[in-house]
């Protein structure tokens, strides 16, 4: 029975629970594979560290590059994240030396995913990142391989747990925005930094590399279109709420008659869609093809969750599972362009607050008739606190229309003198 | 480039759903697998018939035996179903060969699963059945690569469409089970005998297959306990949404400290889960690990879902995937013991109607008091037009007891004479 050697870089909360799964599991996996998956090398900086778990027959190396470089292993495993070294020079190490890598690092993926899996091609090593995107679900392999059948047309996710957190609690407790991001900061759910997250650019490294397995084309964060959940206010929470809607978070990437879109920012989603009921950390990927329509749903993050999926792609690796990183040969992705947002299609909801006077509706109406925009709804209400009371909000949904047809509506009513504050424009995603 | 030559045995609605994709996605699958996938012979009765598929260029076979056995192919794909021969010769000669399969049918996995993974464990050529089970939803690879480091706790799904369409339907119209099965049956969702779907045996047959690949035990439905929807009422699902759950039929397989317990029966789901949102045809399987929940949701048949978990199945053959047809070597599964459904262990809903006199609410807490079964409700209701209306409905629901308490409960309160109908029973399952 022959041996698959595991050399694991970094040994935080991930790598520790990557350590004792397969440990646990070296029986199963044994008899899964034909192979007994051990770890036999480990890079991590401080050795002196009790992670909970038996280093002794374990080589241990400083430098994770040495440890992609020399180590006596059949695979390497690397959970340091960044995206840049040592992370990026250890795994084009391994794969340039022939050793199939697993990684959990989106970041990385996200700036340099194209150039590694050239390097995994060249070498016929195979490039796995489960973990990378939306944790414990098994989205990667359902679109590299379960999804092979399909074109793809859309596919769609709440790919961050802590802009998930804060939108659910918001609209379940109404609370305010900054209320919940402090609840989520104390609870370890959002850093002290909270940027990444909270402005959708964790969301949009991890639709990066969905884009590219759905669509064949390069990753590259740079060509998103990315908005966060910093300006949403109880107030449109509540309004989506009373329209049917949900309001989330998604990175979407849809093919259009221009190209594919690929965009992260707050979406107004039916609440009988599948995706508008996942709550809390929780998150989910939901896929058209054209043949079958799937909703992925569980865990994002975590030390288990990512464990988890990175045994999935170890046990790939000792079975023998071969493919592309990104399903394609790195020639055959296409580039991937810059979303024109200005061109996006499809309905939208509009808060305005305004001046409480005669005429302001016939105003915002006129002003959308003008750009062809044909209204679903429009209501007005008197909000609470936040604005001044000789304001109200009027509330549009909209049919499908133009990004720019919008803008220019809304440019308009400015210019009109009748808008007291900020407008707020929500995306609405639909079948 | 190599070819990969495909023999399809029967082209029914999804035999000729496969056929058209592998054309239409020929060039993608070459680009993704390095090989040209090609249905080179098939097997079916009538040749004569128009399926809208080019059948110019392809050997015909009359016999799908011949073909499995003689044909100059490299994969057999068996979408004929039925749990005898001629599906099950073909299987078993193709595999003897040393051929790959790729099979939709589950009455023959059901039935003869553990004899076919052992023809294929013999001659090394790899048994695939992603289609057999939640049609588009890829819970077989899920299973069987994606969650190998996990030790899994639970399976549970809606795996019949036809009964998740009927239960949907009455509770959200309000209508009668009979009304909805016949509204089911015109439009092609149920058989004009829907005895297999209705009264549970399609589910078991799927539950079997997730058993196996789940907890490494030999499919036996035969292990299976069964029970179908026929008997809920509108009452029952009412009461259900009053109490803040759904009624879905489930397949339930769960690790008990017995064993493997093996369920089909209507189930109440509490309504904040992914699968209790589960509407209409619409499948969802949930698989509990010990490092991740995951909920997979998506179209459980119909010649294009089922097409696409095929068409999956022979990306894997084109790419080499190896792997034991359920996880493990044959010799490793374990034996399936039914489910000791009187030490099932979990809450109860039971709907008693009642004569309607003083002291019957006294009777039936007693008798559960008795059983040592704790309440967490008791509501009684008038009933409208069903039950005569000297009679009215007691509604209990009960902490976690065990399915012979509960039984010898009711036996006792029919004996103490004060119930004027059958009891209804309707298990609950929770976190």
């Amino acid at each position: 029975m022959s041996e698959l050697k595991v050399g694991l870089a970094g040994l935080g909360t991930v790598g520790a629970a990557v350590f004792r799964m397969l440990e646990r599991r070296a029986g199963e996996l044994e008899a899964r594979t034909g192979r007994t998956v051990k770890v036999t090398a480990v890079a991590a900086r401080d050795r002196s560290r009790d992670r909970g778990v038996d280093l002794s027959s374990v080589a241990w190396f400083e430098d994770p590059v040495a440890l992609a470089r020399e180590g006596d292993i059949d695979v390497f495993v690397e959970l340091m994240g960044g995206d840049g070294d040592p992370a990026k020079a250890a795994v084009a190490a391994a794969l340039d030396r022939g050793i199939p890598v697993v990684t959990a690092n989106k970041a990385l993926l996200a700036k340099c995913g194209v150039e590694l899996a050239r390097r995994a091609e060249a070498s016929g090593a195979g490039l796995h990142f489960e973990a990378a995107v939306a944790g414990g679900i098994p989205i990667v392999k359902t679109l590299r391989e379960a999804l092979a059948g399909n074109a793809i047309e859309r596919v769609s996710g709440i790919l961050n747990g802590t802009c998930n957190y804060i939108l659910t609690r918001m609209a379940d407790e109404k609370l305010s925005f900054h209320v919940c991001l402090t609840e989520a900061q104390r609870l370890g759910y959002a850093e002290a930094d909270p940027t990444f997250d909270i402005d959708g650019f964790d969301t949009a490294h991890k639709l990066a590399i969905l884009t590219s397995l759905a669509f064949g084309t390069q990753v590259d964060a740079d060509a998103i279109y990315v908005e966060g959940i910093r300006q949403l206010t109880l107030a449109d929470l509540e309004a989506a709420d009373d329209l049917g809607y949900r309001v989330k978070l998604l990175g979407v990437a849809v093919k259009t008659d221009t190209g594919i879109e690929q965009r992260v920012h707050p979406t107004m989603v039916p609440k009988h869609w599948p995706i508008a009921q996942v709550s809390g950390v929780t998150n989910a990927v939901a896929v058209d093809g054209d043949a079958v329509a799937l909703t992925l749903v569980g865990p994002g993050a975590g030390g288990d969750a990512t464990a988890s999926a990175v045994v999935g792609d170890i046990f790939d690796v000792a079975r023998g599972a071969k493919g592309y990183a990104f399903g394609l040969p790195v020639e055959r992705l296409a580039r991937a362009e810059r979303a024109a947002m200005q061109r996006h299609e499809g309905g939208y909801y509009i808060r305005l607050a305004v001046v409480n006077k005669p005429g302001t509706a016939a105003t915002i109406t006129r002003r959308m008739a003008d750009e062809q925009i044909s209204l679903e709804s429009i209501v007005q209400r008197q909000p609470g606190g936040v604005v001044p009371s000789d304001t109200a909000h009027v509330i549009l949904i909209t049919y499908a229309t133009t990004e720019a047809a919008v803008r220019r509506a809304i440019a308009a009513i400015e210019a009109d003198g009748v808008v007291a504050s900020l407008p707020q424009v929500i995306r609405i995603e639909k079948d």
